[in-house]
Order: C-alpha cells, then sequence, then structure tokens
C-alpha cells in the first residue's frame, strides 16, 4: 500500500478520536438521524428518540449532494441552524456532511464532526482544507474506492496536520441490483490491518433497504467495526430523500439492543493514542 | 424476482436440509477442512482437529478447478477414497465438488452433500443431473451472479425434483484487490428475504486472506447466515492450494469458540419445514 | 500472465484457424443467425438471408443456456438437425454451442466450430474433453474473467492438443445497467499483445441493445478484431429468445456494408501459421 | 432516464459547441498534449508536435488530482501561465483541468475549455458554479458512473444556464487488472440516444497503455465519437505522472492519419443546433 507515511503501519498504536468527550476507536458509537434535515419538528423529534434509544451522535444532511439537480438539495444554512438547535436541545454531538471548502467554517460553527461523502472522496481540494481544520472527519469511502484510493484520501488529511480522521465504509458499487451497493464489511478488518484510524459502518446508503439495515448491523459490530452510521425516520415514506432504507425509530431501538448483545461478545481493549 | 416457482416466496417456512442428522438452516453448522486432499496423512490429521475443535463436517476437494491447467488438479479418485476414509475415522460427514456430471455417481459414494462450485453456478447441464440426485447440493454463487441468477440456478435443482438445496456465498469480483473477492454478507438476509432455502458464507474463498477470515466469520453469523465453509489446513504455507487463505487448526479452534459467543446472542427459532 | 506455455509470447506468429476453407485470424469473418434455432423454416429463411448480405458462417443454438429453468431450453437434437440442413442448402459453416462433454459427438456432427458459451468459460471438464477433438473451439470470455482467466481457459484447451481456438470478447458485467453487459473491446488488442489466437466480437450480447450493434461492430474492426458474431432475426420482437438485442436481415445487409468500409481502412497483413 | 429535462430526448437536435472556432459535436476534434504541464519548455515543444500532427485543441494539467497527497501535484499557476504561452505561440486553443470553484476565474483566463475529471464528476458545488460561467465544459466520466448519473451531472450545469457541455468517456472500474480501467465505448452511441451533446473519448486513461491507445483511438471513431483527448509526452518514460500510457508525437502523428481514414468512412451529417 503505497504513500501512507501517516495512516499507515500495521504496528502503530490505534487512534482514538475525541468527540465531544466520545472516544471513537475505543469505545462503539451510534450515530444516528435522518437522511436530511426536512423541518425542524422533524429533526428534534427524532433527535429526541434516537437519544432515548441509545445514539451516541446526531446525524442529518443540511447539504445533500443529490443525483439530480431537481431533487431536494437540503435546506441548507437553515438546516445547520436547525441541527444546532437539535444539539443544544439533546447534547448530542452533530455529524454533518460539507460538500464545498468555502462552506467550512460555517458547518464547523454547528458540527463536532464535519463528513465527506463518497461522491466527495477524491474531492482534494476540500481534503487538503479539511486538513487545516480543527474538527475530526468523518471520511466515507467512495463508492469505487479500493483501499488505497481511500486511506490516500485520508492521507490528504492527516498530512495537511489533522490527524482526527474516521473511516467510514458506506458499500461500493458492484453487478448486484437487488441491494444499491455492496457493503464490503471485510474492508473494515482489512483497513485496520494496515491503517490504525477507527473505522465505523453506514449499512443504510450500503444496502439501500430498510429490512436489511439490521442484519448488517450486527454483522458490522461483529466484524469489528468502531461504530455505526444509521438513517432513521420517524415515517420512512414520506422522506424527502432515501425512503427505502431509513428504520424508524422503534426499529432502531431494537436495533440498539442487539448490537449492545453482538459487542458484549466481540469487544476488547487495544493500546490507543488519542487524536 | 422472476421464475421462482420453487425457491422463492418470503411467506414460506424455512427449508431444513437433513444432512446425516444435521439440520441444515435450523441448527448452525460448521464445515472445515483442507481446500484439496493432499494425503491420507494429511486429510485425515485435519479431519481429526477440526472435529475435535467443533466442526460439524468436514470439506476438501478431490476434483480442483484450477485457474491453469499446469495448476494441481487434485487427486481425483484416489481423494474420493480419502474423504471416505476420514469420514469413516472421524464420523464427520463429508462435503465436496462435483465438476462433471459424469462424476456424480462416484462422487456420491463417499460424500454426503455435493458441491458446485461458483465456476459451475451456470453449468446448467450439471445442476439438471443434480436435480434428479438423491443427495443435498452445496450451491455456490457465482463470482459474478445477482441474486436472480443464483437463486434461478437454486430453481434448476428444485425443479427436477431435489429440494436439498443449501446457497453458500463465496464473494464476488468487484475491482477491490485487497481482498482476493468482496465477501457480499448483505446477501444473507437479502436471499432469506426472497427465498427459503438455507444461506452459509465461505469468508475463505470470499476474502482470500488468513488474517479476515475470522472477523468474517463473526459477521456472517450475526448477519444470520445458517453456517460456515472455512479452509484448514496444518501448515498453510505448504498447502497444494490457496496458501494465503487456510487457516490453522489452533485458529480454527478459536473461531468456533468465538462463533457460538455471537451465535448465543443471534440465533432464535423459526418456523421449519424439512426437506 | 500465467501459465500460458502455448497462448502466449508476444512475438509468436498469429495463429489462423481453419473452418472449412475460411482463414480465421487472416480473414475477417462475420458470423450471424438467429439467437436460438426455433424453426426449419425461420432459421433457413435467416441463413439465406444472411449469406446473401454477406456472411461467412452461421450461428444459431439448439442447446441455450438460460438463466431460469422455465425458459426455453433450445431444440436439442432437432436444432442440430435443422442447422444441418441450413448448412447444407446454404453451404455455410455452423457455430453452435455445446454445453455438455456427453453431447460433444451428436454436435460436431453439425458443426463446423463448437462454440463454449460465457457462463462455462471455465467449466473445466469441458474444456479438456474439447481439448482432444478435431473441430474449431469457438471459446466466449466469461462475464467476469479477467484476460489471464480467459486465455488460462484457452491453454485447458491447447494443451490438450487442439490448437484451434477463436476468443471471443461479449462483454462483462459492470454496474452499468443501460446496456446489458459492457462490450470491453480493448481486450481485442490487449489479447493480442499476450496471445496468438484469433479474437472476435459479439456486440449482441455485449451491449444487449440492438440500436448500439451496428456501431460496436464498426469499432470491433477498427480496434483489430478478426470478425464479429452477430444475432439476426426476422422479427426480433417475436424471437424465442434476447428479443431487444437481435437485429433484422436488413439492417445486417447494411452492417455488412459499412463493416467493409473499415476494413478496408485497417487491415493489414501479419506473418501467421494455421492452426 | 430520470430527470433529464435539458440533456435528454433522442430527437432533440445535436448540440454543437463552439471552441474558439471549432464546432465540437459536428467537427471531429483531436486534442492532444502531455497528462501535466511540467515546464514551458517542455509544453511548447509537445504543442508544436501535436500541432503539426494534426491535433485541434491543447491538453495539459496544471492542477493534478492525485491518488496520494505526496505525489506530484502539478504547477499550478505556473502551469497556467505555461498554457497560456503555448496557447498564444501554436493558436490551439486549451483545456485544462479546473478542481476547486474558487479558481474557475483564473484558469477561465488561460482555458478555452474548462475540464471537469473524473473524480469530481459529482462534485455538485463545482457543476452548479459552472453552469454559470461562460466557457465551454468537458464532463468526464466518472469511473463508476452509470450514463444516468452522468447525463444528471451535466444536467446539474445545463440547469445552471450554460449548454457548451462536452461529454468524455474516460473508462470505468471493472475487476479487469491488464488495463487501468474499462474503457466503455458503447456508451458513445449510448449517450448519443438518449441525449444531445457532443461526446469524445479519453483513451490514455480508458486504457493505461500507451500500446492500446491506437487501436481504441479508432475504435472510439468508429463508434461515432466526436473526439479524442490523447495524452502525448516526447519522453512518456520521463514523465511526471501516467509514464505508462502517453505515446510520443511520433505515434500520435501516426494515430491521426489512422483516424482521418476511419472519419472519411464514418462521419456523415446530421441537424446540429449551436451552443
Amino acid at each position: 500500500m503505497r504513500g501512507l507515511k501517516l495512516c499507515g503501519g500495521p504496528g502503530a498504536p490505534r487512534t482514538v478520536v475525541n468527540v465531544a468527550g466520545l472516544a471513537v476507536g475505543r469505545d462503539f458509537v451510534i450515530i444516528a438521524g435522518p437522511c436530511a434535515v426536512e423541518s425542524e419538528e422533524q429533526t428534534l423529534r427524532i433527535a429526541r428518540l434516537v437519544k432515548s434509544a441509545g445514539a451516541h451522535m446526531l446525524r442529518g444532511g443540511a447539504f445533500k449532494p443529490r443525483l439530480s439537480p431537481y431533487d431536494f438539495q437540503g435546506l441548507g444554512d437553515e438546516g445547520l441552524r436547525i441541527l444546532k438547535a437539535a444539539k443544544q436541545e439533546t447534547g448530542l454531538p452533530v455529524v454533518t456532511e460539507v460538500m464545498d471548502a468555502r462552506h467550512i467554517e460555517k458547518v464547523s460553527d454547528c458540527a463536532d464532526v464535519l463528513q465527506v461523502g463518497s461522491r466527495n472522496m477524491q474531492n482534494f481540494t476540500l481534503l487538503k482544507e479539511l486538513g487545516l481544520v480543527d474538527r475530526p472527519i468523518l471520511l466515507k469511502r467512495g463508492m469505487n474506492a479500493t483501499l488505497e484510493d481511500w486511506l490516500n484520501a485520508a492521507e490528504y488529511i492527516l498530512s495537511g496536520g489533522n490527524g482526527r480522521v474516521i473511516l467510514c465504509e458506506r458499500g461500493i458499487r458492484t453487478f448486484e441490483t437487488y441491494t444499491r451497493n455492496t457493503l464490503d464489511l471485510s474492508i473494515v478488518p482489512a483497513a485496520k490491518e494496515v491503517c490504525h484510524l477507527p473505522v465505523i459502518v453506514d449499512p443504510s446508503h450500503g444496502t439501500g433497504r430498510a429490512s436489511l439495515v439490521h442484519p448488517m448491523c450486527l454483522a458490522a459490530a461483529a466484524a469489528g467495526a468502531d461504530g455505526l452510521l444509521i438513517e432513521v425516520h420517524s415515517h420512512p415514506s414520506r422522506a424527502a430523500s432515501d425512503r427505502e432504507q431509513q428504520i424508524t425509530p422503534e426499529a432502531f431501538a431494537g436495533l440498539v439492543q442487539d448490537v449492545t448483545g453482538i459487542l458484549s461478545v466481540v469487544r476488547r481493549s487495544d493500546p490507543v493514542r488519542t487524536a
């Protein structure tokens, strides 16, 4: 694996990324929330529900990368304001996507973790800017990125001076059409063999089907993932985006319980370093 | 999903395949053994070790489908004789591959389960013959087979009159090169949504790396698989084939323990029918 | 490229396969005919039309590898009889698929070239038998076969003693869904760099869309292919299989003319050997 | 194909994009030059040579999207200055990549066509900005983009008000490893079936091998492409990037001649509109 001066090294102590007191890479983290911030009422309701079910962080998109220019593009600045309100009310740290280097400052004002979406995984301009930022970065694997591509994308951020990177597997594109993508869980232990960063898994995008989210969350926990990113919506069929893959707060609560069962079997402690 | 008269139906009771008293589809089964039968001494030693570690069946190839005609092609009839000896000594039922319709009778003489390899998943001639046989069939997913392709391959066997089919996911071909294939665990719950047959997982071929077999076995169990197919060799680096992906008997023993932990959390009972 | 003792060698003189007087690998060959033999009347009509339009060989399936056991499986022995009649009337040599080693003798009775379909490209049992046969073999690339896989499949035939192998690219499986497969024309010059066998192209399966067959035939000729395999049907919308991709005899006639134009620009002579 | 209000429509007259007097979409255009601008001397020498060989435009990267942060990232502003000098001397219009919305103004100062690289095909922020620009955009297909994804990316630009988009196929990611990517020539006629924009082909990135560039250029021309984008370097083995795929000016000159031969056979006139 070429060029990994900072990411790599099988013998290196594992990195733990501090997010508002959560130790990502040591403690298993569950990040949940709607695909998109649609309204204050919707976001706060879901935030309260996922918090009471055991989520550690809130996710929600204010700026949405969408296939078509005519699809809902997110609420933008108003979405950021709503996320901030949800954070203030629930105390949950917020993860949200930044799509544009010019938005980093305003997104950082509301977000505890800045997400780089899979379509921007090789937006090197954005990655370089995020290397200069004092915020943890959640770096999604591109839909067609090899492990080498992905870790080199992380290296762009680390080499800029920001060592707080969390990797997130979210499915790759294959010929299979039953699922939206093919969730590549083997990349979790593979990434950990050659890189010391935490790795979490997004089974919502990874499968594109609500019915597959539960089993794949358990599988991800068993494979050694450091956390989960899960889309939750009170009324998935009425959601503004990704209707097929969002699960209800009730399903989410059951899921957290079952994941906890898996973790009780598989989690163990490794030597760590804090970033 | 087109054409699944016998395989399909989300509401259908799940099929349990009886293999020498084992109820595949109800009881979790662990099938282990060398990639290839290399000698009587090698096979018996591994058979004893995997049995004592908790394996329920023995795998081993007598006829090997190999990339090159100059690669080791298996011991053939002598391999079948050795498998029979291993079965007699250990009592483990045997799973081995049949590559040729003309070999079905002799392979059936030693094997409790006939395996169709991924390269033969759409060898329709072979599938039709296996529909007429009184032996359970372990049908591996082709490296480039969609779920629809795979279930239609099973339908070929069922429509011939043989309802005892066990599906086996073994990795699909993608652009990723770190792993030999990409193990598609989401296909386990996906296949179960639309089909009532048992589904097991082969992480040895699915990853091609011994170091990834352990976490992917746990993940497969957590995802709801009905069993595992694992390559075990006393001296992987000296094996006649697949050296990178075979694990040692010691590693296998630890794996069985950890899988048992996962199963204690995830297994539950569903209504079943016996085939 | 591993293991190519007989196929390989960039400096080797190119092989020319003699098929009833046609020099495949030196003369550009156009093979045309229906996907499946449906009736004597249908097959003879199409055979006459493609001959008068300039085809050099007739294709048509008697044994059809189909996704589902409930799909039309071909006319079998009756199909072979019809192909023989078409050959006798038109004088066109016949190419047809053999799916089963036990059928080689009877298929050889009617066929000048035995086709191995993409789903059987790694049916090593069949390949070994075809190495013993006195007939040219048209070896389709598997839908997920790398160049190395494909040439090793050819090596199975050559190492058995049959050097008359014609390679046929027919599209690989990718994430793209607009086309049935992705026709990989770069494999034509790539295969010729490392192997001395003739390479032809099947744009009918390669694209799955009749509208794309014409431009991809021209492109294949320009890329240096040694011939084309094209599905032609008098009434594509009423065909028993592959309705979307068969072209009419009229379209075929225009195609032959345009391909001839391309060939007048690109064909040149290389030193050859005859197999 | 969803959401194509402006790109789509099989019956629509074809768009011709005016680039400094060249009618892209009506006249076949050959764009050539080094992967990266390395020095003024290198760029001017290549520019002169490709011009005299028949190139219509000059390509060259000043800002380079590279896998690793430690790879050569391009000369940046100095590269833009050199491109401007090469344009002034040779009169060739310049195509160069813009990776950052904040660079659009300065890149537009030197470039006649702004290129969006494959890794930025779904950088929607950048696409939206380019919709507001008075420059033609060369939009490369993403390595894992379906036709639908690609045309929707174009729709982002068109819906912003900039109708001068040229599509460029440059290979998709598949399991094949002999070539760097798999050049998908069928996408050329496919894109033209559902969209009225010009489509050109980049066989340099599409194959990653200098030896395959020539045949794939001929194939692209035969498939109906509106032009070619070719990497040319005086000393490919000493290039700062993409050494394996750049061809020499001598090879380029021979290529232009052979492409011209193909065009004399395949080009015909369609009704067009100018954008």
